[in-house]
């Protein structure tokens, strides 16, 4: 699944949903310049909500109220309980900020979800484009008066937020004002409670490194840090989750729990709903002594005052990393020689690197994943012809696939179905609104992937049951091109994503072609399906081995059709004639791409081996397991998909003066005869 | 000639100096475990100067200093008055940081330069390979007692040099204290003084843009900015002289001149040495009057007042880049909402993009360059035979070359000629001590630029006069490809050269080899060799049409050759099959590579292809100017060396299937015959 990434070049505009294959064909989309103004049946009217929150606005003495769509955990993927951007708003995208004012509100979000907004927000919301920090400043300096306060929940802003606000704002004499509540939680009484689902610790089988020798470890990473800091305060969800092999269920699609860690060389204080954890798992943690290896379970809301204490000690230091500890926990590390920074906490730095019972769990999860997308495609290029599947029945075929494999736990994120110009919106997900019928007429993208106990998996493929044009063909060959030129690269370790990743690109750019999303995210072990701090962002981390990430370039045609090819990789070390310490990756995917679609004479030699050695390695990964499941029909499927290619077109304008060569050796000898 | 760069990751380690090869067989470096110290000839003494210096600090009450390598205007290239670096340590390198304490004295300085420092400092001096700020700090925090405060002259730091300093020394205790004196210049009784010469105005034959227009340009940029800055603060050498197309002597290679300028919108303030301005540049820049296109001329010492001044008047604001101003004028303008910052000032980002003039007569300079060094190779490949050339002639003889073409102003960097094990240090220029005889047995790399009224340039060739190894026809040919790739490369207006940098190292990566240094540098119009922010670096700015930069892939093998090819090129438009938008690079620099070390199996038919057309524009730009020169025997060298090339190797096992079928129908047609 894409991530917004550091580029947004594309502006997606808006899809009209009127072209032939669609079920529904209302407007979809406000028109507030109309009078009265044009509302769908998918907006939601706010007015009451937003006059509310300003009236709890006044006391505050602010002029304007930030409302961020993250949690106290920074995390991209939130619960339903803290989704205030999307109560006050009625947008309900993966991303975005509100602000609000007591004359306007604007949203912002970025291209893969404009349509979206232009369908849930009613008149009260203007709709804000550029994302940055900045431009948000922007418009703040030109509706709060000067010398106005922006009022803030500091639980909600990574302290990078808060700087990024501060240096934008900072000669403007407008300033931020960090509130002690949340005054969205003020107005929102059907707030959802915290989830009561008991909290679960991995089985043994998917576990190589236990959570007391995961503790030593990041103890040692603190002990030789010359900074010397006495503790490592986790905030992300996935590091208390991660360095106690726990899962949770709070988050959507996300198998994680509330929690905070704040790590001693001689204490674990590990701050959660208490009442979620069984007494089996008060054992596994040692939870009754006090110890080095005694995990003190403390009541969540109790971080901030513990934290207090903690830091009121002489000589202490707390290690933060800057991206996912909120300003609310940061503010109260004082003064500054009690505090330590890194971008990355290094439970998210040790964490990237899979160990090896991870990527053997994690590639397994893989294959047993390639076989429910191969059940998909199957299905679908027998059924979509008779007329009577849509996006949403795809969606739910391919979850039931996936459900049906060993160690499921359901999908990792809303699935991606999406037909004709629909896929040209890189996140759409289908709803009974704009649900589109599958036709032979239409390009068909679908981004899909699964939670195992052994592994997350995600991966697209876009498919065409009729005849593609010619442009279809050329933009898919060069998606799959800009893939594949990945692949292959052979690069130092060490080397960083983003400044790698313009080889998905390069081969659009070549015919003015490109993508407005990022190129890659790590992916982890039954965990988040986007698992920062891996991939090819601009703030990601040199890769080294053992490190998984997807790669997905794309290509929108706005109003028509869209192509995401995304598998994910493995890096791994491999031998090179004069130097030592290079990686590749290894794709673990395992599923063929639409031979229809692909124009051999477009892509290199190279290219085209890498093409049949990967199409080899499904049918020696995946074979075997379709026959252990029975899945006969699939497997003759995937063999026939998997048919190794013929470079075709210019190896014959490369040999056309061999074949000029023949006709003469032809004429010659009939000569000589 | 390459910058640092962002990656550093070979480490090219003490070059002996004692192959058949060099002129001089000393032991050239020093040797600081032996009892005594072994100190080659060419270190200096620093003991005496290093304990004024410790005296001086006392009184500060300050436990170390730090003397970084620029000047007040953060130049990468400095005046010898500016060389307080060097005065201390003896070593003589473009970049370095420098610390004493009481007891201790140590210089950072990155891998291009380490050699050098080991033959120049004493033991006195450590010697530290990792130029990072946290590096530095890391020492000082090892060093200096908790609550030790750590001096510096504000002059000679960045703003962002400042905080770098202070992010990495914030929860250690000990603290940055900002001198309002030099403490080196108290100690260096023998530091040059101001340059006695005037300033001159360029001809407006290589001007499009009066000075008049820049600075009505640069205003509308300054109303146009939401910020609403009310002053421009400049502080880079080039910034002031371009804004008012004067040029100076101050810095060897460089015709740069102190000064700051301090823009309105009704005024123009310029600081510089006010004796150095003749009357007839004082009537050029209407300096008796005070309107908004008048420019009063301050001292130079009068900016920081002047500045003091400005800002203590409400209302008003000055936009500053935080690269190149240094941190004595920054932190004068308070309160925070009388600051405004971008990393770079407008006039820098305008100056990036060429105007039509400045590109057609930056081409043209490199015509006339091109003819230069072509002399160079051409003789250079008669005379070395005899064995009388050595690294030191060579450079000669280029200097010479050039300074007979038009408008010639002299080189424009001291020039790298290297041999041998030589030019595996990637700066290295040849020095009486060092200087190599030039043979037919080893590589040679020739690294020179010159500047001409109209324009810098900077080219690098390497060449072999003997029978090359397969290893070094192998790393030429991917050195060569790296930059073909680069060059050849479409891409979307706006793309950042970080981001496709790695194509110049993909070849070598394939086979395991890498380069240490940057990729490429902007250039400019008679003006710095290294012209920032336009580059393929991490804090260069996105790519435009109308930008010229260096495309310079490199290999060096340690102790014994080093390989690097070198082109200055300009972003041009270009036309795709479905895009707008789209940039590639255009050659600028005209000079044939060596047929000897190419390798053209290695080549793809479109890196072949690339190379033929290259050739044919060298034909067309250069022939008619060495027939203008008359210089015929230059002429025919020049036709020799840009031969098309015909694909060998590769081609054949592509066609050898239709070379079988040819065989396949001879011997059919014999038995039909």
């Amino acid at each position: 699944m894409p991530s917004r990434g550091w580029l947004l070049v594309l502006c997606l505009a808006a899809l009209t949903g009127k072209s032939a294959g669609a079920v529904v064909n209302e407007r979809t989309e406000r028109n507030c310049s109309l009078i009265p103004p044009y509302l769908p049946s998918t907006a939601v009217n706010t007015t009451l909500r937003l006059q509310e929150l300003r009236e709890r606005m006044v006391p505050m003495n602010i002029s304007a109220y930030i409302i961020p769509g993250t949690d106290a955990h920074l995390s991209e993927y939130i619960a339903p309980r803290d989704a205030r951007m999307a109560f006050m708003t009625a947008f309900t995208g993966s991303a975005g900020t509100a602000v609000v004012t007591q004359t306007k509100a604007a949203l912002w979000t970025d291209s893969r979800y404009w349509v979206q907004a232009e369908r849930q927000m009613d008149c009260n919301w203007e709709l804000e484009k550029d994302v940055s920090v900045s431009s948000v400043a922007e418009w703040l300096i030109s509706e709060v008066p000067p010398g106005g306060m922006i009022g803030f929940d500091p639980f909600l802003f990574s302290l990078k937020t808060q700087e990024d606000y501060d240096i934008n704002l900072e000669s403007s004499n407008r300033s931020l004002k960090s509130l002690p509540v949340n005054l969205v939680d003020q107005v929102w009484k059907t707030r959802p409670p915290i989830p009561p689902h008991n909290l679960t610790r991995l089985p043994d089988r998917v576990i190589q490194r236990s959570w007391q020798m995961k503790v030593e470890d990041i103890r040692n990473q603190m002990r030789n840090n010359p900074y010397e800091p006495t503790a490592l305060l986790l905030s992300a969800l996935d590091e208390t989750a991660w360095l106690f092999n726990l899962r949770g269920n709070d988050i959507p699609y996300n198998p994680f729990f509330y929690s905070y860690t704040l790590l001693t060389m001689d204490k674990i204080w590990v701050f959660l709903h208490t009442n979620r954890v069984a007494e089996d798992l008060k054992v596994y943690l040692n939870a009754s002594c006090d110890g080095a290896l005694c995990v003190q379970l403390k009541s969540y809301d109790t971080v901030l005052n513990h934290l207090k204490t903690y830091v009121s000690q002489p000589g202490v230091k707390v290690w933060i990393g800057t991206e996912y500890t909120n300003y609310a926990l940061y503010e109260i590390i004082t003064p500054q020689d009690r505090l330590m920074t890194s971008s990355y906490s290094p439970v998210l730095t040790t964490k990237a690197v899979k160990d090896e019972t991870e990527q053997r769990i994690l590639r397994d999860a893989h294959v047993r994943d390639a076989v429910a997308v191969i059940q998909l495609l199957m299905w679908l290029e027998k059924v979509v012809p008779a007329g009577k599947e849509t996006e949403l029945t795809a969606s739910d075929y391919v979850n039931q696939c996936r459900n049906k494999q060993k160690d499921s736990r359901g999908p990792s994120f809303e699935t991606i179905s999406a037909s004709g110009p629909n896929a040209a919106l890189a996140h759409y997900s289908p709803s009974n609104e704009t649900n589109r019928r599958l036709t032979v007429d239409e390009m068909y993208l679908v981004d899909s992937g699964g939670q195992y106990l052994d592994g997350t998996t995600d991966i697209t493929r876009t498919v065409h049951w009729g005849n593609p044009t010619d442009m279809q063909k050329e933009a898919f060959t060069r998606v799959l091109m800009g893939n594949i030129e990945i692949s292959r690269t052979i690069f130092p370790s060490g080397t960083r994503g983003v400044n790698m990743e313009m080889l998905g690109r390069r081969a659009l750019w070549e015919v003015g072609l490109n993508y407005g999303h990022g190129t890659g995210h790590g992916v982890g072990n039954y965990f988040g399906v986007h698992e920062w701090p891996v991939g090819f962002q601009g703030n990601n981390i040199p890769f080294r081995a053992g490190m998984f990430t997807s790669i997905e370039p794309g290509y929108y045609k706005e109003n028509d059709f869209g192509i995401r090819i995304e598998d994910v990789v493995v890096t791994v070390p491999v031998n090179t004639k004069y130097g030592h310490n290079s990686l590749t990756f290894d794709t673990v995917s395992l599923v063929p791409y639409d031979r229809k679609l692909i124009d051999t004479s477009l892509l290199s030699s190279e290219q085209l081996q890498w093409l049949n050695k990967y199409y080899e390695t499904i049918r020696r990964l995946v074979g075997p397991e379709l026959d252990e499941q029975k899945l006969y029909d699939e497997k003759d499927w995937m063999l026939k998909n998997t048919e190794p290619f013929i470079k075709s077109g210019s190896s014959v304008s490369v040999c056309s003066s061999s074949l000029t060569l023949i006709s003469l050796t032809i004429a010659l000898l009939h000569n000589i005869a």
